[in-house]
């Protein structure tokens, strides 16, 4: 996926300053424990496509923001990405992301509870780097709503849960993020609030298509691709948009029944309910909701200043309906 | 402790604006779990001080900064410290803190690191409400100053360390949060650089005089009125100023020895070891170090502006040491 996504056009505008936002990532205050950044390393060296400081640049480019202060941002929201990405294994107890062992499995709970509190710690530093304070709102708001949506899934994990639920759910684990890559940027360049506005939009509609996609792709992906098994979700009580558009077609079908009731561990049932989702046309209806998205994004981009970094980010935001084909 | 403290003179000239400091940090914002408010509520009223808020407070007030702001800078620092120690008892599985349960002992490991995350966020989101990006940069360095210093210390638990290493820890795990409440609360005052170098460094000497004193009365203080086992930290392997003293004094004892080559476990050599410190004049000297800290911010502080709220300082300061008698 890295590969690709380094090969696709939306990269070239901001090839330079992505390179510039790995290198703020990786920056050692004086004074620091070493081990802090072996693990550091170790978390950004396991990939991540840096979606989220690619919409920033790109919307910030669009916008005539300050350079040096877009690569600080970018550098921030990967980095506030990457510490709720390192709590969140801790918390699943899981051993591999994106194919990569997390530092869950290689460092015990206290270490890896302290190294994602670090990479807030450096998150929170460069965010009040970029000298807005707006911007600092915003991103701890950002934070706040991150894990509060997590805390709120943890306790509501079991059982279905209404469309409203999981448009919250994905809202807060990933587009609010999106939402202040876009908001953030806009902010640091001399727009006016009513384009601040659009851009927020923007953002919220990017990253609501990004997460329901990646639901999607829980079902349709192949182990290999997507690191984990097929409907890693499910598996776990998780409901996610395809799951509620089958139940909505077959509400009485008894191996969904059963997984609701909390019968999670019949690997039998789950396989079958996995296979009559993917055939079912709950797919092409969780799709055609992450469309809806992408064209209500591509809609407000393209009364946006015609340049090469608006280009970029159309090309982007329809790269994310069209990564699972 | 806590009804002490509000009978003595220095919480007088800010005792409304400790209550205000109260409700901001219990503040709801909408659409957050109502679970999280009351995990909020449970460590908020296991205690505390409130040293740090009333620092700030003060601090703030003699130089004349703008009140609202310092409640919401109060309150920030309050947050933020009360973060760290979600994380650090689920670190060390402690159950109890000043004698109530831990969020540890009653919630789940995951919901316990997510909660200590929701309260950074809110520390975080106070910060920037003091609108002052001086601050947030303070703030974000305080915090990764701290877990740096918790890493190190976990990495380095065993053994002897050296009297600088000492000075670090205690620096990273107290001061730097004391020196965040002076600086921050005179970086909101019409204060010049030169006033707010001499805010720090009151801070500094405030903050280490303070842990010295709590590691002082780890030995001293008898386990009623400290909620936790005489000497808990020698207990866990973790050297502090009394124990330094006494092992420059007698580098041979045979229990300290036992102790570092990692026989922790044996409770008669522990007594003993314990007795013979709490015998020693290592208690006295390490009373003495704190006070010269004590004497440095005294001096400092007879150098500031005269006003209700240095003297109440001042009397804060010195009442530091004197609550070991």
């Amino acid at each position: 996926m890295k590969n690709q996504l380094n090969q696709v056009n939306f990269f070239i505008p901001i090839q330079n300053r992505i390179l510039l936002v790995e290198e703020k990532m990786r920056e050692q205050p004086d004074g620091h424990h070493p081990d802090l950044f072996s693990a550091l390393g170790h978390l950004l060296a396991s990939g991540g496509k840096r979606v989220r400081p690619a919409v920033a640049l790109l919307t910030g480019g669009m916008y005539g923001a300050d350079q040096d202060r877009l690569v600080t941002l970018g550098a921030a929201i990967e980095l506030l990405h990457t510490a709720t990405l390192v709590h969140d294994d801790l918390i699943d107890g899981a051993l591999f992301r994106r194919g990569i062992a997390t530092l869950n499995a290689r460092w015990s709970p206290a270490a890896t509870v302290l190294t994602g509190d670090y990479v807030f710690a450096r998150a929170a530093k460069l965010a009040a780097e970029t000298d807005s304070i707006e911007v600092m709102h915003l991103f701890s708001e950002t934070l706040a709503t991150i894990v509060n949506g997590e805390l709120t899934q943890m306790f509501t994990r079991r059982g279905m849960v209404s469309r409203e639920d999981y448009y919250q759910r994905i809202y807060a684990k990933t587009a609010s993020m999106f939402e202040l890559a876009t908001t953030a940027a806009a902010l640091l360049s001399p727009a006016n609030d009513e384009v601040i506005g659009v851009a927020h939009q923007i953002g919220n509609d990017i990253g609501m298509a990004f997460q329901i996609v990646d639901d999607v792709l829980d079902f349709t992906g192949e182990q290999t691709t997507v690191g984990k098994p097929v409907a890693s979700d499910l598996r776990q009580g998780l409901i996610t948009l395809p799951t509620l558009y089958y139940f909505e077609a077959h509400p009485e079908d008894p191996d969904l029944r059963a997984l609701l009731d909390g019968q999670y561990y019949s690997e039998e049932r789950i396989e079958r309910l996995v296979g009559d989702i993917r055939k079912s046309g709950s797919i092409d209806q969780s799709m055609d909701e992450a469309r809806k998205y992408i064209q209500c994004a591509l809609d407000s981009l393209q009364q946006q200043p015609e340049c090469s970094e608006r280009y970029a980010l159309e090309d982007l935001t329809r790269y994310i309906v069209e990564r699972t084909l």
